[in-house]
């Protein structure tokens, strides 16, 4: 059937579940016959939601009930100027994934970020560009079993540490990409949690980690007293702020930095190392201490949120990415000239350039900008890289908000810009 | 100008700078030359990000820099059956705010989500539907003052606690609608952190509450030793994970239930009370307890993010959210069956239906899905229903993702639909 | 009967429980007649313990089954000097509870700690003395009701919210020195926390929180549909790292802080102020930071368990008073020299001069060697003056331990020291 | 010299200076001529300071400026009953440490305490015993290190995770016990941690570790372009509040648990389990997660810091301890009794049974009782028992306490027992 007036008037009528259109039609059909039903009963015209560009049959994998699409408006900040192996900070051989300059993609609804953003990284450009490292990386998943008690809590983990082989065999026998890093046991009570962290390569991973953990479930509990109560037990921990993540990190812990000639902070930032260092100090490492926080930033998540937004990731995974951590610190040089050594760490910040969101055709074409569209060589690069850039970002988005407070121009740079 | 074949060989040509198109033509045409540009720059082909569905100009105040739209899938779940002052479980005589049946906007790459949240709402209506209530609301802003040392610490404080009157005349004069509940003062040493906290009415308000702030800092350099070192000193918290948002709030405190008969959770969710209780707490409690959590819940925040794409809100405002606590109880009825109690507590969800994102076409379209579009009567109600349905909608996924985790279908629904 | 041997011996026979003994013979009797019986059941010589230096009768309130003492080393530290009202840093009118010199008695088994508080305090009195300020105090007790739903629940907050008079007065008709400050409201689904805060004077006040949140309870329970399930619900949050104290405060939240020339840094410290600040922020604020800490302190915790210890305070109360923060900064004079500004900020520090441990004899004679021996003059400021000089003492060891990191000889003192 | 009269003297007229007494006669004398000076200068009289049961000489590696002791009510509870192999949960071969029935001292000065937890025991020991378990141990130290930025961070990474065996010879080099375990690093910008951990036996280790750990540092700082900033860098964490112990542990992470038939419960609780789940419930998880808190529990602090006291343990690692999770289960029977399933699961309990205060006459003693003084057979099996012990006496404290709670009985015991 393809009209969608016709369609629309069965949901309406209940011969037709609202979820069930898509067996009776074309996806592009069966959105338009939902969007139809959901005016008439709700009173709305749903024109621009209903005027997407891309073919619904697309979007398959990542909606049901699909009536459209959300438009967020999309610029571009840059370039992103990344130093690779030739780093000007650094003394060693192995250099970052990510190298040269990179316009980024921002998607997002809060005026005045990309200006702030893009302040920054023409600072960051003129003083040579940031260095970026990925320092950690593994996409975890922790499933949650049930033991009589502590006596088989302990069996439990003494089996998981002498048996890693067997876990890494059955938990790669599902992925062709995967690799099983670790799997660090927790025990609570009757409680046994088993950490998973697994190397997804340009995959965000979630879903791989959670089926090849599946697949090493059963083996745990064949082997041991243990019964599988949950496939996530939140010691993963998805989508929730949790110091499991900003101490050991998920998906990858990245950090960016650069030194900025003092010069360069006054002409193009307005204020001096120490303002900037002042006002890193008592708002982003002591208020955030004082607020019981796990941020210790300005606004890394915006940056985070932003290109998520445009590349196609998890947004709800801007969660995790807010565990990071800004430092500033004032240098001084022999001239007596102070210089600021900014940097941003990321401790969880899960990303990926395949899977997911990242085929939707203006997702696509936003990684496509970065160069980073589908699966790097070698495997992982891609999603190494696009890490990376997103960590620059930030820390030019924090930069530049620093500076702006230090100036004290935030109320009046919201007032402008209808922030 | 209006040629953006032009326009972007002059910025190629470094005769115009990448910012300064909005200047030279219409905000169109300025993101059609800008488009230009980065296609030439990248070898990339954005067609599908140039076909946005509403005038650039109208995304001005959203976004500096533009070259088009992200488009996010959207789809919609319900409807959310929410109970306003005729609450089955309520006793009391004030209502929530929302009332009645709502359809939900969701915008997400997550495959699997929607169907997910729709399977807990459709259990939640044959429940009898979920009662919500918003049990706090303030929009807070915390400024961090530097004084000479303790003793000047004490006096600010003093000042403070004395003067509150000043304060709130100072603040509210910049504002017309918002108005300052609170400020709370908070001393680490020579730093002095003062709490602000507005009933923003239909806006979330950030913007309101930044403004009125510095008004208001203005008189307390004045009549107290303290200087104003920056307008954020991150005891607000904006966009960070902080205990101080999970304990005291930030925007609305909501928090929903529902009261699920046995037969329900057995005929429609697969399992027993008993197993979703025990999923919830070896996961969701003692889980996060573990992780050195503050989100103890499933995945509320993949509600939350969808719902904030849909309508408009702060997408970098889903760290916050994410401090959310799930319960579920068995509760047993005299004639012995075993009915589910579930809630979701969500400390910090900062929403409006007035300013930012809200605007903006297909966002626009998403709050008139669900009637509360622009600002309510009384001020304030519309954004309040727009929490309460949002809790209602987290609700419905914990309820519907522990159901599966406690069925043991997590990995297999992730295998089906690809999410 | 008053033959320790024969009581024993009844108590070996099982014709007399263990902690029955004070029920038939006067209390020092009863506790040799058990230190009899445990020595010939575990084969041991309790000499020592036995060989305490008070009636055990003055026990009595304090422990159950007494067999003795422990036996702790207490040594002094000081003068610490702490400016009251002519503060050198203050240009307010009110000062401190504590002025003057006093010397600190401290009980600990860690070698190596007075000798380094004592050279952070020799440092301080050449400053010039510590400023030392009560930013806020207040008791808590926090019960937790069982509500049918948060419709209930949103109600039960409502005539809190409006009872506080009621809530006070049957709070206050338990005590003749406590008054109740606040009455702060929580809610999770179908719990609510009240957490009660109350003015204590020179008690430490748990249990007069305790009994006097008991009574108000009644009231919350006639007048409202909540039931009470724990007259503490742990948002008090008595005895556990939890940020609600370390946001909040919980008994005394107290800071200090000195100003220290460049010269005494120097001479007396071997370090400079630049140096001491790099420690301070790489582990004290950084550190903690990444650690997921709500402690950003060096080893607060041992200078308040020393004090504690000495002066009859709850010991296992040391767990808050680790919520403490540590700032350093250097700041430059017009001279060029640069100066060391130093504070302490302990959110939560629990103590009393009446009351509890502090009226047993070596406790006793420890507060009269602090001239805070009893209730003050006004009603609390002998517990406001404790407070003052242990967080100065903190302050000293947070100088004298970050002095030796940043001089790198921490490893080398604990090989002299056998710390 | 051996007049401390004389020796008082030459201290007031400024001749000789406090801390320089030990010099100048034996340990006794000191403290008496330091006692005499501070009583003249204080007005006090320090008689039960001073009448100490001990030679001065055996606490001169555990204090300086020594004036006397502070005197502690010591008391027994137990049996404590521990199972060790023969556990009735247990299917596994490896059993605890400790096994059979101890009597536990404690000290403490807040009544009600032991005669709480001896409750909790008798209902343990006639439920057959408990089960303890150590399913982690490793003592840390986490020294912070200054790099150029994060190139140089990842270049040091790269080479600590290549040269694990270099560093445990650098550190092993120093003890003649200790192992390294292994050696965990974390990024931030231009700082690098590294935390060492390690296997201490029967000592609790701090010393040990931090000595090791310096050694292991000059490698590190010779082989890579990290310089040590602090040897201490605050991911140790040692006495404050971190996530970091919470989730990872520190010293040892115990758990212990026993099954408490129903019948037991309601004759010796006079509470049924479902009672005691629901309290442990809305207050240890549900509350502690509103409190943002790392300690999920009612009062285990209470008996570490009591059982501390009374082994010669160091006081202010109490802080660790509190990271404790308790959980309550109601597991129904065949025959439809309900049993109360209870835990303790303690992630950070550091104990030793040589060296630091353990010495001590009284604190000697104290661990004879328990038969656990000095090293065990194997090496750190006293510890491991010492430290399953504790967590059965923390155990019976929730128990005890919980079960108080769901009867309300709280304020009356306080109000009855002074506590």
């Amino acid at each position: 059937m393809t009209d969608p007036e016709e369609l629309a008037e069965q949901v309406r009528e209940g011969d037709l579940r609202i979820h069930e259109l898509e067996d009776h039609t074309d996806s592009d059909t069966a959105a338009e016959a939902r969007r139809l039903f959901v005016e008439r009963e709700t009173g709305t015209d749903l024109e621009t939601i209903g005027d997407y560009s891309f073919p619904a049959e697309a979007a398959d994998p990542n909606i049901e009930n699909m009536i459209g699409a959300a438009q967020i408006p999309m610029g571009v900040v840059g370039p992103v100027a990344v130093n690779g192996a030739e780093s000007s900070l650094s003394s060693g051989t192995d250099g970052g994934a990510a190298n040269g300059e990179h316009y980024l993609p921002l998607a997002t609804t809060e005026g005045a970020l990309l200006a702030s953003v893009n302040r920054g990284l023409g600072v960051i450009r003129s003083a040579g560009g940031a260095d970026a490292r990925i320092t950690k990386n593994g996409m975890t998943r922790a499933p949650v079993f049930r033991v009589a008690g502590v006596a088989e809590a302990a069996e439990t983990v003494e089996w998981v540490n002498e048996n890693g082989d067997a876990l890494a065999e059955a938990a790669e026998s599902t992925t062709s990409h995967g690799e099983l890093i670790d799997v660090e046991p927790y025990v609570v009570g009757d409680s046994v949690y088993l950490r998973f962290a697994y190397d997804t390569k340009d995959a965000m991973g979630m879903n791989m980690a959670t089926i090849a953990t599946g697949e090493a479930c059963e083996i745990v509990e064949r082997e041991t007293p243990a019964s599988l109560v949950a496939l996530s037990g939140n010691l993963c921990s998805d989508k929730k702020p949790a110091a499991i993540n900003a101490v050991e990190g998920r998906g990858r812990s990245v950090t960016a930095d650069v030194l900025i000639p003092g010069e360069l902070v006054e002409e193009r930032l307005h204020t001096t190392a120490d303002a900037i260092v002042e006002a890193n100090t008592r708002k982003n490492l002591t208020g955030s201490a004082k607020a019981g926080s796990l941020g210790f930033n300005a606004h890394a998540a915006n940056v985070v949120a932003a290109a998520f937004l445009a590349t196609g990731q998890d947004e709800a995974q801007v969660v995790e990415a807010a565990n990071t951590i800004t430092t500033m610190d004032a240098r001084e040089r022999e001239d007596g000239t102070t210089d600021l050594y900014a940097s941003v760490s990321l401790a969880s910040l899960e990303v990926g350039t395949v899977g997911g969101g990242t085929k939707l055709p203006t997702q696509s074409e936003a990684l496509e900008v970065l160069g980073l569209r589908g699966g790097g060589d070698p495997a992982g690069s891609n999603a190494d890289a696009l890490a990376e850039i997103i960590a620059v970002g930030a820390l030019a988005g924090e930069l530049s908000l620093l500076a702006a407070l230090a100036s004290r121009h935030l109320a009046s740079a919201h007032e402008d810009l209808g922030r």
